[in-house]
C-alpha cells in the first residue's frame, strides 16, 4: 500500500490496552445463528474476516452462565471450561489470520428465557421477561449479584484460555442485565445498585475492574455501550445519562464501542435509515471524553466516510457487523486500492432474520456467508475452469447475473441473455419501489464486475426460445428466467383462486414495478405473501392513491419481517400515512366494485369498496424455456440447469446464492457436491 | 398380575408383523424437542417409557434427507449413516427394558424451511411454504419422486441397522409429503401421481411396499394415517377418502397408526375437546377394514375406556403420546392395579409448546419429564432422606403440595400449612374457570397421593407468620406462597402504572377466582401477560358480561397459545361470543367510566367505554414470609427455601417443577446440584 493513499489513515495500528491492533479495522460482537450449535462453520466464517484484512474480529454474544440460557437459539456458551475448545478454534484461526479475536460476555437478565436450563430470570428488579413467555425474573438480592459478578470474572478466565484478546463488557441492545440496572425504567432498587446513576452504573463498573484484574494482563478489557435508546425522554438519551455514564467511567475500560439501542435502532434497515453512518449523530461526543480508542457502527460501507470519521476525531475503529458480512475483504480491497469491487451491504438484515431463525447467517450480496465450512466457499476464491469453456446464461436477474460474473471468473466464456432493457432483473424492479433504492446495490456490484471481464458478453432485449438456444450451439445453459407474480389469490392460505367477475381491476406487484399505477378509487392490497412486499407496495402507492386497505390473513403487515426487525416501523409507517389495515382475512371474491373478504376465524364476510386489487400472494416459475430444452433431447445441450426463482422462488438472497452455487457446481463431481448439503455438525455422544 | 383383573385385556401380546408387542401399551411417535439436538437426553426419556412398561416406543419425526430440514427444530434425523449412533442409543435403552423401539420417517415437503441446508423445497405441485417464510416449494417431477423413495428407501434401511423393530411410513398432521400427495388441494399433478384416489396414493403404496422389501424380514412396517382432517368437505373425511385409503392399503402395512389432522386436531388440549377418547367416532370404523393391528390415540387416560375399546374392536393397541408423557409408567401402575396412582394427563399441551419452542419436553403433571439425563431424575423414583427427619411446607398450591408429597414419598415427617381452605391453589382456582376443569388434575393427583401417606400432615385455614413458624420448631422450611396478579398494568410493555381515578373500577384475576363478579357495563379486559389466562377469563366472564372487550399489546389475543395448539380456536371462540377484541393497544388510563389506550405503533389514543377493568399483566410474588424468616437470624431454621411462582412467577408446570427440585435437592451436595443446572449436550469438534 502506498503511504501516499488517500485510505492510508485506516491502516494505522492502534493501540487498545496491551494490545496493538495492524489497523483501524474492527468487526464488532455481531449474531450470526452458529454460535455454540455449530462451532466449526463459525470458525470458518471468522477466519473469512481475519483473512479479509479485519484488525479485530469479535464472536457474537456469549451467555456466561445457564441463568442466561437463549436455547433454542445459537449463540455463544461459556458456562464452564467444556465449552472452551469450541472457541479455541476461532481464535486460532483468527491469529492465524494476523487479527486480534474478541469475545462479548452477556448475561441476558430477563431477555433470557431459560428454556432448557429452567434457572432462574435475573433482573435488577421483579419483572416481566421480555418476551411473550409466562415467566417473570426475580429482583436479584445482594448474594445474587455476588454470584454474578463471580460467573463474569469466571467466563473472563476462560475467554482467556480460550485464547481471546479482547474481553467485552457488555451493556447493550436492552437485552443486557448490565444495561437493565443502569435504565431507570428496569431498575427500582433502593439499595447501592439503585438511584443514582453512580450506583445504577455500579455493577458495570466492578465488572470493568474485575475483568481487568482477572485478564487485563494480557487482554485488552472493551466496553460496548449503548449511549441512546432512541426513545427520547422515556430511554436512555446520549445527550443526558449516556453521555453521564461515558464521563463517569471514561477511562476504565480499554476500547469503548459504543453504539444505538435497541437492536432494531442500531441494525437499522436501509428501508428506514437510507444513510450510511445513521449512528454518528448519537455517537460523536464520546471520543471527547475518554483518552480510550472509541469504536461505533452504522453500516459504514464508504472509505471516504471512514477516512472522515477517523479524520474529524468521531473514531478510532471502523466498526462493522453487516458491512463485514456483506463483504469480509472490505479491509483488503480498501488496502490494495480496490473499492470498485466492495461488495456494499443493502441494509435488507437478511443476516439478522437468519440469527433471529437461529440459523447460520445468510447475506443478499455475499452468497458466500455461512457456507465457509459447510461447503468450503471463499467469498475472494472460486476454482478456475476445468474441461468445458464456454456456457450461457438467460436471464440477468440477480442469479443470471451472479452466475454469469462466477463462471466468468472461473474462465468461461460466458453468454449472457436478457430478454428485458436492463440487467438486473428483480433486484432493479424491486429497488424502484419505495424504501427500497439501496437493493439496486445487487445489481450494480455485478455488473461493474462484468464489464471488467473481457471473457463475457451481454445481451439486452434478447429473449431466448428454445430454438435461439439450440442455434447459438453453447452446450452449457444456465436457466435463470424468474418467476412472476400470481393474479388470481392462490397462496399459503387458499390454494384456490378467488373468484373474479372483473379481471380488469386487478394489477400484480410485476405490473406496479412495470410503472404501471392503480385506477383512481379504492385500492385493495392483499398480502398473503406476508413477506415484505405488499408493505412495500403500499408505502409505494401511498402517494399516489388517497384510498389503500390493506387486507391480510397475517395478524400484523408483513410477518416475515419480525425477523428482519423491521415489522413495527413497517406497520406504524403504514398506519401514518393512512393505510387502512385489516389483519385476520382471507380474500374470497372480488367484483368490479368490491371485493369480499372472510375472517380466518369465523369465515365472516365483509365487503370492501375496491376499484383495483393489488393480490401479493404467491408466484408462478417462468420454466417454459427450461422444460423445452429438458424435451429437445439430443439438441447439442450438455448441461441444463435451472436456478434462481424460476427453481424455487424466494428472496433475492436466495437467487443469488443459487447462480453463484450452479457457477461454483458446474463441471464438479456431483458426489462432491452432494457431501456439501449433507454436511452438518452433530452433537457429540460422549457422556457430559 | 392375576388373569382376571379386568385389565388383563391390555396386556395381551399382540402380534405386528414378523414381531410380538408385549402388551397393548404403545407409545406413538411424538415431538419432545430433543431429536438429534439432544440425543442423550432423548434415549433417557425414551427408556424410562420402555421401564414404564409400553410394549412400543417410538421416537418423533425423523428427517429423512437434507430437503426435509426442519432446523433449528429439535426433531430426529437420518440423513446419513452419521445420524445412526445417535439413534441406536435409543433403541439399546428400550430394547434393555422389553419393549420395540419404532421410528417415523419423515419427508415435511413445504412444511420443511431447509433453512440449514438451503435445499429446494418439495411438493406435487408448485406452492408457497406452510408457514410464513418466502419461499416456495417445487412440484416434484418423475426423477424427484424416485430419488424421494430412494432416499425413504435407504433410511429405512439405516433404521434397522440403529435397531429399530417397527419402521412408519408417515402421512399425517399436514406436515407430510406423503399427505400431501393425498389431498386434492395439494396435488394437482395429471400423471399417474395425481388426480384419481389411486393415483395420489401410489406413492403411499411404493414407500409401504419398498419399506417391507428394505426391512420387512425383521422389521414390521407401520403406516400413521390422518383419516380425517375435521374440515369437513374442505379436506379429507373419514367417511369419505379416509376410508377409501384404509380400504385400498388394507393389507399393506403390518400396521395401521390413525389419527385427525392437523396437530392442532390431533392433540387438541381439554379446553377445547375436554372428552378423553375424542378421536374415536373418526377412527373406529378402520379396524372393519383390515386384518391388522389398529392404533390410535385421543388422551386415552381411562383403563376402562381401553379396556371397552379393545373389547369393542375398536383398536388393538392403546396409543399414548400425552398420557405417556404425564406419566411414563401408566401400564405399569395398571398392570399392579394402582389405578388411582396414574398421573392422568390434563391436556394442557405444555408438552407440545416445548417442542414449538424447540426445547425438551415439559410436563404439567410430571416434573420429571426431559430431566430424565441432564437432573438424572425418575418418575417414580426418589432418594430416601439422609440426615434430617422434619421439614414444613407453607403453602399447598402445585409447588408446595408437589414438595410436600415427594419429601414424604423421601421419608421425611412433612408439615403442609396451607393459609386457605382447599389444598391445590392456583391449580384449583384456575379450574374452576371455563375449559381448565381438568387442570384440577395437578392438585387431585396429589391430594391422593398426600393421603395415602402417614407423614404428611396438612393443615387448612392456617396462614402462617414469622413467628408462627418459628414457634413450630421445624427447622427445614420451603415457602410457597405463591403470587397475587397486579392491579396498576405493570408488565411487559409498560413498566409504569396506568393512571387511575377510580380504583374501585378494577379487578383482579384472583377476585375473578375467588368468585367476585364485575359490575354491570362494559367490561375491558387488558391483556399483557399474552399467555393463557386473560383468554379464559374472556370466556369465562362472557356468559355473564355482555359487553366485553379484549385488549391487548398483542398482535392476536393469547400468542403464547400458538406454542400449544390453540390460539385460533380462542380467537375464533371468543369472536363468536361476541367479545371484541383490540389489538396491539396498550392501556394508559382508566376512569370511572371509560379508559384509554394507545395504539402500540403510533401512540394514538381511543377511549373505551369501562365500568370494569380486569388487568392480566403481571405476579406480584407473596414472599414477605421468607423475606422475614431470612432476616430472622437464628430462629433455629437451617433450611429455608422460597419456591413455586413466589420465587419465580411461571406456569402452573414451573411451580410443580420448582417444589418436585426442591424436595430432591433437599439434603443434597450443593456441587452436585450445580452440576445438574450446567450439564447439556456439546457438538462435537470432529470434522464431520
Amino acid at each position: 500500500m502506498p503511504d501516499t493513499s488517500k485510505y492510508s489513515v485506516l491502516f494505522e495500528p492502534v493501540k487498545i490496552g496491551p494490545l496493538t491492533a495492524r489497523n483501524r479495522f474492527y468487526q464488532v460482537p455481531h449474531c450470526c445463528g452458529m454460535g455454540h450449535v455449530r462451532p466449526q462453520a463459525h470458525a470458518a466464517m471468522r477466519e473469512i474476516k481475519a483473512e479479509g484484512g479485519w484488525a479485530v474480529v469479535s464472536t457474537e454474544e456469549t451467555e456466561i452462565h445457564p441463568t442466561s440460557d437463549l436455547s433454542p437459539y445459537a449463540e455463544q456458551r461459556l458456562w464452564d471450561d467444556r465449552d472452551i475448545p469450541a472457541l479455541r478454534l476461532m481464535t486460532d484461526r483468527v491469529h492465524d489470520n494476523g487479527a486480534l479475536a474478541a469475545i462479548e460476555l452477556v448475561h441476558n437478565g430477563n431477555h433470557a428465557q431459560n428454556l432448557l436450563t429452567r434457572g432462574p430470570i435475573l433482573a435488577p428488579s421483579d419483572m416481566s421477561l421480555s418476551v411473550a413467555y409466562p415467566k417473570q425474573a426475580r429482583a436479584m438480592d445482594k448474594a445474587d449479584i455476588c454470584e454474578f459478578r463471580r460467573w463474569h470474572r469466571n467466563a473472563a478466565r476462560r475467554a482467556k484460555q480460550a485464547g481471546f484478546d479482547i474481553v467485552y463488557v457488555y451493556a447493550g441492545h436492552r437485552m443486557t442485565l448490565t444495561q437493565h440496572f443502569l435504565l431507570p425504567e428496569y431498575n427500582d432498587r433502593i439499595d447501592e445498585y439503585g438511584g443514582s446513576l453512580e450506583n445504577r452504573s455500579r455493577l458495570i463498573r466492578e465488572l470493568l475492574e474485575e475483568t481487568h484484574e482477572e485478564v487485563g494482563d494480557s487482554c485488552a478489557v472493551a466496553f460496548r455501550f449503548a449511549v441512546d435508546e432512541m426513545m427520547g425522554a422515556d430511554g436512555m438519551q446520549a445527550q443526558e445519562e449516556g453521555c453521564a455514564v461515558v464521563e463517569m467511567l471514561a477511562e476504565v475500560p480499554d476500547l469503548w464501542d459504543v453504539n444505538v439501542s435497541d437492536w432494531t435502532n442500531d441494525s437499522a434497515t436501509t428501508r428506514y435509515e437510507p444513510n450510511d453512518g445513521y449512528q454518528t449523530p448519537y455517537i460523536e461526543f464520546v471520543k471527547q471524553l475518554t483518552s480510550k480508542p472509541v469504536v461505533a457502527v452504522g453500516r459504514l460501507n464508504s472509505p471516504d466516510m471512514m477516512v472522515s470519521m477517523v479524520k474529524r476525531g468521531i473514531v478510532d475503529f471502523i466498526g462493522a457487523a453487516r458491512p463485514s458480512i456483506a463483504d469480509p475483504f472490505l479491509p483488503e480491497k480498501i488496502r490494495t486500492d480496490r473499492i470498485e469491487e466492495i461488495r456494499e451491504c443493502i441494509g435488507c438484515n437478511i443476516c439478522v432474520s437468519s440469527d433471529t431463525l437461529g440459523v447460520p447467517i445468510r447475506c443478499t450480496q455475499n452468497p458466500t456467508m455461512g457456507e465457509e465450512w459447510r461447503r468450503g466457499w471463499h467469498p475472494e476464491k472460486i476454482d478456475p475452469k476445468k474441461d468445458q469453456d464456454a456456457a450461457l446464461v438467460v436471464g440477468a436477474g440477480p442469479a443470471g447475473l451472479e452466475c454469469a460474473v462466477q463462471l466468468a471468473k472461473r474462465g468461461y466464456q460466458v453468454t449472457l441473455a436478457e430478454a428485458g432493457n436492463t440487467l438486473g432483473g428483480r433486484a432493479v424492479r424491486e429497488a424502484r419501489l419505495t424504501g427500497l433504492a439501496a437493493w439496486r446495490r445487487v445489481a450494480d456490484h455485478r455488473i461493474y464486475d462484468l464489464q471488467q471481464r473481457a471473457n463475457i458478453e451481454a445481451f439486452l432485449d434478447s429473449r431466448m426460445s428454445a430454438a435461439d438456444v439450440t442455434e447459438l450451439g453453447i452446450s452449457n445453459v444456465f436457466v435463470a428466467t424468474g418467476a412472476s407474480w400470481r393474479r388470481d389469490g392462490v397462496g399459503r392460505t387458499s390454494r384456490l383462486p378467488f373468484k373474479s367477475e372483473s379481471p380488469e381491476t386487478i394489477m400484480t406487484p410485476d405490473d406496479i414495478m412495470n410503472g404501471l399505477l392503480p385506477n383512481a378509487g379504492p385500492l385493495v392490497i392483499y398480502d398473503d405473501d406476508q413477506a415484505y412486499l405488499a408493505g412495500v407496495l403500499a408505502e409505494h402507492l401511498v402517494a399516489r392513491s388517497r384510498d389503500i386497505t390493506f387486507v391480510t390473513p397475517a395478524s400484523v403487515v408483513s410477518p416475515f419481517t419480525e425477523y428482519t426487525l423491521e415489522q413495527a416501523r413497517i406497520q406504524r409507517s403504514l398506519i401514518e400515512k393512512g393505510v387502512k389495515i385489516i389483519t385476520g382475512h382471507k380474500l374470497v371474491a372480488v367484483t368490479n366494485s368490491s371485493c369480499e373478504i372472510r375472517c380466518i376465524y369465523t369465515e365472516q364476510p365483509r365487503h370492501l369498496a375496491c376499484a383495483t386489487l393489488l393480490p401479493v400472494t404467491e408466484r408462478i416459475r417462468q420454466s417454459d424455456l427450461f422444460e423445452e430444452l429438458q424435451g429437445n433431447a439430443r439438441s447439442g445441450i450438455e448441461t441444463l440447469e435451472l436456478i434462481g426463482d424460476a427453481a424455487m422462488p424466494g428472496l433475492i438472497a436466495d437467487a443469488v446464492y443459487s447462480g453463484h452455487m450452479a457457477a461454483r457446481n458446474f463441471e464438479v463431481d456431483p458426489e462432491d457436491v452432494a457431501k456439501q448439503l449433507f454436511r452438518r455438525e452433530i452433537v457429540s455422544l460422549k457422556n457430559a
